[in-house]
C-alpha cells in the first residue's frame, strides 16, 4: 500500500491532542512548518494582552506593580519549571532575552570556577551562545574547546569525556539542537562534568514545551531557554533562568539591577543580592512579555509534556517515512538522528537547493525554516501541527522537486 | 486674591496640550500624578498591541520579522534620538531592560579607558545605575568615586570639576534626577570630562519626554534611558541606548549575540560587531514592548518636546505656588529646585509623615510616589496631567494634613 492523504487524516482521527489545535488562532490553509522557530498564538493571549494593556496598564496604572506584575518572573519561572523543565519551585526566574540570560549565568558560573581557564561547548550550537562564550572568554583570558561538527550536529558523551579535564570550568550545550533537533544525554553529560568539577549550563531553547527535560533529576546546574517557539510566548518574549537550589546562595551574576537587589524598593545604598532565583534579575521585567509566556505556557501544561511528547515523535516519525518512501529519491537527505529518541521535534531535510526551495514553499503557503547552506528546517510543533501539515508540506516539496 | 480651582480651570483652558489628553486612555476621577514612574496608555497603543498581537504574530508567524519587527530597534531608536533626545540618525537602539542597557554602555566605556581607575557618580543615582557601576567596579577593580548626597539631590560642575581627572575613566550621571528633579547641566559636565580624557554615560530616565535633551550639541558620549515613563511605552518596555556616531567603530559592550552580529542570520561561526549601533544589540528584541514604545513615542513627537517641557514647568510652578501658599504652613517642605529650569517635571514634596501620607492619598484616589524617608514625589506628565490634577492633589494632601 502506497502512503496517501488518508494515512495522514487517519492519524489526526486518532490523536489527542488534537483538540488543543482549538485553542490557538490558526488558519487550516496556511502549512506552518516553523512553530520551532516563532510558536503560534493562544487565543487566551490575546484577551490577556487585552486586559493587561487596557485594564491593568490603562486603569490601575502604578498601581499594577504591587497587583501582580511584580510577582511575574518567579510566578511564570515556577510554573515553566512545574510544567516542561522538571525543576522545583524557587529555581526558576523568567526575565531578559535568552542571549542576556545565558550571558549572566555562564559568567556567574565561571566566577564559580576561578582558576579553570576553559570552556567546552560546540560548534554547531546555536550561534548567540557560541558569541556571548567568545566575549566572555576574551574578556576573562579563557579559551574555548570547541566540540567539532558531528553529523547530525550531536554532541555524544564521548566528545565531551575526551575534552574536559581539571582545567574545565564550563561544559554548556544545547540540549536539543537548534539544526538537527539532535538530543544530548544531559545525565550523562552532568555526571561527566562534575566528575571533572565542572558546572554545566544548558540552553533548552528547542527542548523545553517538545522535549521532556528534568533539571533536577539529572544534575544540571544551571540552565536557560527561550519562551517563543514551543512554548508560544511571542515574538521577542522574555526568557527563563533556572539555577539549582543548592548553587544560589554562592552564585553571582554579573549585571546587579534594582530588582536583583534586596528589598529593592527601599532604593537603599549598596548592592546586596536579593535571596535565592531572585538575585539573576536585573532591571523592570517585561511585563507584557511576561504575561504571554504564562498564557502559552498554561496550554503547554494543560495538553502535558508527556503527551507533547508522544506526539511530537509520531510527527517527526512521520516525516521521516515520507522523506524515505517519496522523497530521498529526488535527492532529500535526512539532516536529523534517525533514531526518534535522540531528535527533537524537528526535522531537517538536506538539499542542496534547499534555499530555493525554502523561499519557493513560503509562495505556496508551506512555512518551513531555511538554515545554511542546505537545510530545509521542518519544526512539528506538536500542539499546533497536524500530520496533514506533514503531508501537505511534504507533497509541497515533492511537487517542487518534481515540477520546477 | 487667594488662589482656588478656578485658577487651576483657567490654566487648563489656556492650555494649548489640553487635546493631547485625549489620546490617552484616562477616568477623570483619578488624580494620578506618577506618570514619572509608569506614564498613562495611548489610545493607539491599544490598536497597535491588538493588531501586532492578532493581525502580525497570529497570522504573519515567522515572516514577521522580516516584515518589519527586525527593523524595530533602529527604527524606534531613531524616532527617540529625532523627538526627544537631540540624536541624529543612526546614535539610538532600542532593546533589553534599562539595567541591562546600562550595564552594556558603562562596560564598553570602561574597555575604551584601560588604565584608568574611577568612575564618577553621586549616591543619590538611581539606585539600578548604581548597583550596575558597582557590579563592574567589583569584577575590574576599580573604584567608585561618590559625589555625596547634596540638598535638592542634583551633582553641580563644582562637584564633579573637583572629583575627576586623569584617572576617571567614566562620569556617569542621571540628567534629571528621579528623586528631586533636579537637572544637571549636561554640557557643562560633558566639557569637564573630556578635559580629562574621560567619558561620560547619561541616564535620561526622567528627561526623555520632558525635558529638552541635545545629546548630539551637549557632546554627550554615551547615554541610556527607561521609556515607560514619559515616553508611555508601558510597565516594562524595552531602554535605549545611545552611543555617539564618532564613538561606534571602537566601542564593544560585552554582551555578544547573534543580533548584534554582522550578518546574523548566517549563523556563522566567530563574533563580528554589526555595523554601527547595531553592534549594542544582543539578543532577539521584545517586539511587543517595541511597539508600545514606537506609539507612546509618537504621541510625545506630535506634541513636541518644547511645548511638552513649557506645560511641565507651569503645572510644577503652579504646584510649588500651591505648597508655597496652602501647605507649607502644614509642615510641608519642597525637596526640589525651586528654579524650575533646574527642575524637571517633577516635586518632591517633603513631610516626615511621607509614607502615610502618600498611603492615604492613594486610598482616597489621588496617586503620587513615596520616597523613603520622607518624600511624596509628585510626578506631573504635561500631556496627561493637568492643572486641576495639581490643584486636586494638592487640596487632597492639605485636607490629610488639617483633619487627620
Amino acid at each position: 500500500m502506497e502512503i496517501d492523504r488518508a494515512v495522514a487524516e487517519g492519524l489526526d482521527a486518532q490523536d489527542p491532542l488534537a483538540p488543543f489545535r482549538t485553542r490557538f488562532a490558526i488558519d487550516d490553509r496556511l502549512v506552518y512548518l516553523d512553530g520551532n522557530s516563532l510558536g503560534r498564538l493562544p487565543l487566551a493571549t490575546v484577551a490577556r494582552v487585552g486586559g493587561l494593556v487596557s485594564g491593568e496598564w490603562g486603569r490601575r496604572l502604578i498601581r499594577g506593580w504591587d497587583e501582580g506584575w511584580l510577582a511575574l518572573p518567579r510566578a511564570v519561572g515556577d510554573r515553566i519549571g512545574a510544567s516542561v523543565l522538571g525543576a522545583a519551585a524557587g529555581q526558576v526566574v523568567v526575565a531578559d532575552s535568552t542571549t542576556v540570560c545565558f550571558y549572566k549565568l555562564a559568567a556567574a558560573a565561571l566566577c564559580l570556577r576561578p582558576g579553570r581557564t576553559e570552556i567546552v561547548t560546540d560548534v554547531d550550537n546555536f550561534p548567540t551562545d557560541r558569541f556571548v562564550l567568545e566575549g566572555l572568554a576574551a574578556a576573562r583570558g579563557l579559551t574555548i574547546v570547541w566540540v567539532p561538527s558531528r553529523r547530525h550536529g550531536g554532541v555524544s558523551e564521548g566528545d565531551i569525556e575526551e575534552l574536559i579535564g581539571p582545567q574545565t570550568a564550563l561544559v554548556t550545550l544545547s540540549h536539543t539542537t537548534y539544526r538537527s533537533g539532535f538530543i544530548a544525554d544531559m545525565a550523562a553529560i552532568n555526571t561527566l562534568a562534575h566528575d571533572v568539577g565542572a558546572l554545566t549550563l544548558w540552553d533548552l531553547s528547542h527542548s523545553a514545551g517538545s522535549v521532556p527535560v528534568e533539571l533536577d533529576a539529572w544534575g544540571a546546574d544551571l540552565a536557560v531557554g527561550c519562551t517563543y517557539k514551543y512554548l508560544c510566548g511571542g515574538p521577542g518574549a522574555p526568557a527563563y533562568m533556572y539555577a539549582r537550589a543548592e548553587l544560589q546562595p554562592a552564585l553571582r551574576q554579573p549585571i546587579w539591577g534594582w530588582l536583583g537587589r534586596q528589598d529593592p524598593f527601599a532604593m537603599e545604598q549598596g548592592y546586596v543580592p536579593g535571596p535565592g532565583i531572585d538575585a539573576l534579575v536585573s532591571g523592570t521585567p517585561p511585563v507584557l512579555g511576561l504575561a504571554c509566556v504564562e498564557e502559552g505556557v498554561r496550554v503547554v501544561q494543560d495538553a502535558g509534556i508527556d503527551a507533547i511528547r508522544a506526539k511530537g515523535t509520531a510527527l517527526t516519525s512521520f516525516l521521516v517515512l515520507l522523506l524515505d518512501e517519496r522523497l530521498a529519491a529526488l535527492g532529500v537527505g535526512l539532516g536529523s538522528p534517525r533514531d526518534p529518541l535522540r531528535r527533537g521535534s524537528q526535522v531537517a531535510l538536506t538539499h542542496p537547493r534547499a534555499q530555493e526551495l525554502c523561499a519557493a514553499l513560503v509562495e505556496r503557503g508551506v512555512i518551513p525554516d531555511f538554515r545554511a547552506p542546505d537545510v530545509i528546517r521542518v519544526g512539528l510543533s506538536p500542539l499546533t501541527t497536524r500530520f496533514v501539515d506533514v503531508w501537505d508540506g511534504a507533497e509541497a516539496l515533492r511537487d517542487l522537486l518534481l515540477y520546477s
